[in-house]
């Protein structure tokens, strides 16, 4: 076998796996390469990674000889099943102390399984976030890794070297216990739909509310990007604006408006769910994707269903050019606010310690999100650990403050437009009922009490002889009822 | 043991159970009744069922002893390890042929796995969806069986005269396959929840916004009654808005303003994402009991965010009304449209033969969500069995257009007055959506292809020698980025 020269090991060469590999080297790390398919690998070696320290292997027992120890191991494959059929080629040629990395989109639980069931063979596992798509891994991804703690001593150097930096920062810190890297990475792909589906609405607002062409639109795009919109999706929104095919038509108005996902926007929309999180933004997101999957539906729809009457637009342009700007910074405040509630609540549910300071500034630079606001939730956090939700924080209750009226002309335009706003609306009505003391889900629990005998609570300061604190309450609203309440339907 | 005399067996004497069985009893059947906690079944039968030919058991084998063949057990306990754990037990006592039916709130993945285990045994199941709550199971609820279909034979006279009747029809019919009742209670529970959270959008806006009196929302509802919101949930909301606590107070002024949930409409939901299906509307009124369960949150909130500045409505409050009436009945179109929608894709994806038109006027009685309504929604199917959608149905299509000005009004004051409608505004985002031959999905394809090489399709007649029609297309972006594209992101 061979001898030990790599410090790390990589499988999986698709085009993550070879830029990662290539970043890592250009870092000054050996990296092993290898590949289920394994002409993969010379073929890597004499083209991309040719000039380079990348060294590689043509059987997996080769690999493991050529890592220097412990072993460090980045699975980049499909998450699911070839994950688990890696780590069971592994474990017999590891030894107490090794770590496998999957950098994969693994889904959570997954990775709280197979962290648990390596730590008992001894090993030590790490879920890690890769973000930041071909460029990102490339160049400087953000690198979320979490779970056996014990592994980050080993992987940190070579982890914070490769991820994006910024103001001399790297993109990379330790999320916390076991499944909480591939989580915190989740909630960023959940968030990254939530910020494409709002730039969506804006072009679309732009393009079908004022009837602007790419070009002009191209043009607010880019000025925004100097704002306190600026970010990687603001910035690639203008490029493809600006990108012409060979005959000059905006290349943009050639694509279509079918949406596709790999699934992890859906994962985060269910865990929102399932924690009882209102994550709304996401979740419009995502069902945004599936209604534009729908288009040959949607075609017929169009021609059998009529819009609003449309006038023109009578109003000052550029101001509310300035709104749409106002409504696009509001409702990614709301997004955000959300997606931190989410890994609040489940962070009190599975017992993690999580650095939010940390995962904002993580998300700063190399990845898709990345974006001068995750500066300010870095400054947030920082100024206070234990802040409940962004909007107590000054620095977002003053800037949604002032964007809220031009939030809301914006969105009551497209209404009267037409077009469509499933994400500003839903932002804003997240707003409004965050800020509402009471909520008319008293009239919910009421008709549940009505027709399913499910009981009610009393409204703090209504309390009598009848309507107790702390007792769940049945009304018998009709006199026709028993006083057999739902809480006992159980046998 | 004992001679078999009754029609049928039920187990579980919480409220729903009794009231079915006196239901059936009231409908000339024998029913035998059975309790985990066997003390309950002397109880029953010396109180509520005095004076009725309800019989009872006080061990299972009894039970079973007691009913004709083939015997039929409905079982109304917890969902979950119960209805597990009483099927276990029955399964030696029963011979072929027999039947079990699972009455309970069963999640249909649930059912789909006890009917083929039961099959597999010789034995029968059923898994129908009760819908109605206490009053409904007492007086007629509505019934939704599906899974073994020779099992329809045997109990169709049973539970076609103890649902509930709409001028002479029975609200039960055979579902379909294995778990389509679950299935589509399931659908049912989530509509319900859309449903209620519409109503308490409008009783909000009517309260918040106009600033209306519980007496006169009362008077509102009950006009709305009479027309094409003619439905069970408008009547008790009526009745519960003139509801007065014995100091005069409107009851629902003392209701805590926190929704509990019983998760159905979650799996609704989530069923919904795991389809692709844009089911927003449920989505939303499941998140807004989210909102409304962190009340304290919220009580902070309202101090630290100020809305926006109020001014006092200044429009016609009887156009206002009358927009308002509108804007719930367009959004119920939308809620149903989703519904049928995503029973229509799921029924796709498993194999089953539904029959929409029967669905609908199962629910025309007997349970939460009955309705006038869906009268209509059977009339649209029995018209056309291949209906697409409920918006390319005349009377709907003609009824939505009808709404739009109004609808679109409504959401603008309410956006203004910061009252929030996440469910009138989800609806009206689909419905604008859904009517859209061109969606910006093409710049959420953009950016995925530029950010992520995930490749886009070329838009029907942009085609050229690089844009070609179905094939997956890459764009050197950046002029940076490799060829490599995401699809061959596998090892």
């Amino acid at each position: 076998m061979s001898q030990p020269v790599a410090d790390i090991g990589l499988i999986g060469l698709a085009v993550m796996g070879q830029n990662l590999i290539l970043n890592m080297n250009d870092k000054g790390f050996v990296v092993c390469a290898f590949n289920r398919t394994v002409e993969k690998v010379p073929h890597f070696l004499e083209h991309e990674a040719k000039g380079t320290n990348v060294v590689g292997a043509t059987s997996i027992e080769e690999f493991v000889s050529k890592l220097k120890r412990p072993r460090k191991i980045i699975l980049l494959v499909q998450a699911g099943k070839a994950v688990d059929a890696f780590i069971e080629k592994l474990v017999p040629l590891l030894e107490q102390g090794d770590i496998i990395i999957d950098g994969g989109n693994s889904h959570y639980p997954d990775s709280i399984r197979r962290c648990k069931d390596l730590e008992a063979k001894g090993l030590l596992f790490v879920g890690s976030g890769v973000s930041g798509g071909e460029e990102g891994a490339r160049y400087g991804p953000s690198l979320m890794p979490g779970g056996s703690a014990a592994a980050w001593d080993s992987i940190k150097e070579i982890f914070q070297a490769t991820a994006a930096q910024v103001q001399g920062v790297p993109c990379c810190d330790w999320v916390g216990e076991t499944g909480s890297g591939h989580y915190v990475k989740m909630v960023h792909n959940g968030i990254e739909y939530g910020d494409m589906q709002l730039i969506a609405e804006a072009y679309d607002i732009l393009k079908r509310g004022l009837g602007l062409k790419e070009d002009e639109i191209a043009g607010i795009f880019e000025k925004w990007n100097t704002g306190v919109l600026d970010s990687f999706l603001i910035e690639i929104t203008t490029n493809i604006l600006k990108f012409k095919d060979d005959d000059g038509e905006p290349m943009i108005t050639k694509i279509l408006d079918k949406a596709g996902q790999k699934g992890t926007g859906k994962w985060t929309a269910i865990a929102a769910l399932e924690a009882g999180t209102a994550v709304t933004l996401i979740g419009e997101a995502v069902f945004a994707r599936c209604l534009s999957a729908i288009k040959d539906e949607r075609g017929r729809a169009s021609k059998a269903i009529n819009g609003p009457e449309r006038k023109p637009f009578e109003g000052d342009k550029k101001q509310f050019i300035d709104d749409l700007e106002q409504a696009l910074y509001a409702s990614k405040i709301i997004s955000y606010t959300q997606g931190f509630m989410l890994m609040r609540e489940t962070a009190k549910e599975l017992n993690w310690n999580l650095n939010y300071a940390g995962i904002a500034s993580m998300w700063r630079g190399g990845c898709i999100i990345k974006s001068v606001f995750l500066g300010d939730i870095t400054a947030a956090y920082e100024k206070n650990r234990e802040l409940e939700s962004l909007l107590f924080d000054d620095f977002f209750n003053k800037a949604v403050h002032k964007a809220q009226p031009g939030w809301r002309r914006v969105i009551a335009q497209a209404i009267l437009w037409g077009v469509p706003t499933p994400a500003f609306s839903t932002a804003l009505a997240f707003f409004d009922g965050y800020r509402s003391e009471v909520l008319p889900a008293n009239m919910l629990q009421a008709q549940r009490d009505y027709f399913g005998a499910h009981t009610f609570r009393v409204l703090p300061g209504k309390e009598n002889d009848v309507l107790q604190a702390g007792k769940d309450i049945h009304i018998n609203w009709t006199g026709r009822g028993g006083n057999v309440s739902a809480s006992t339907y159980t046998v």
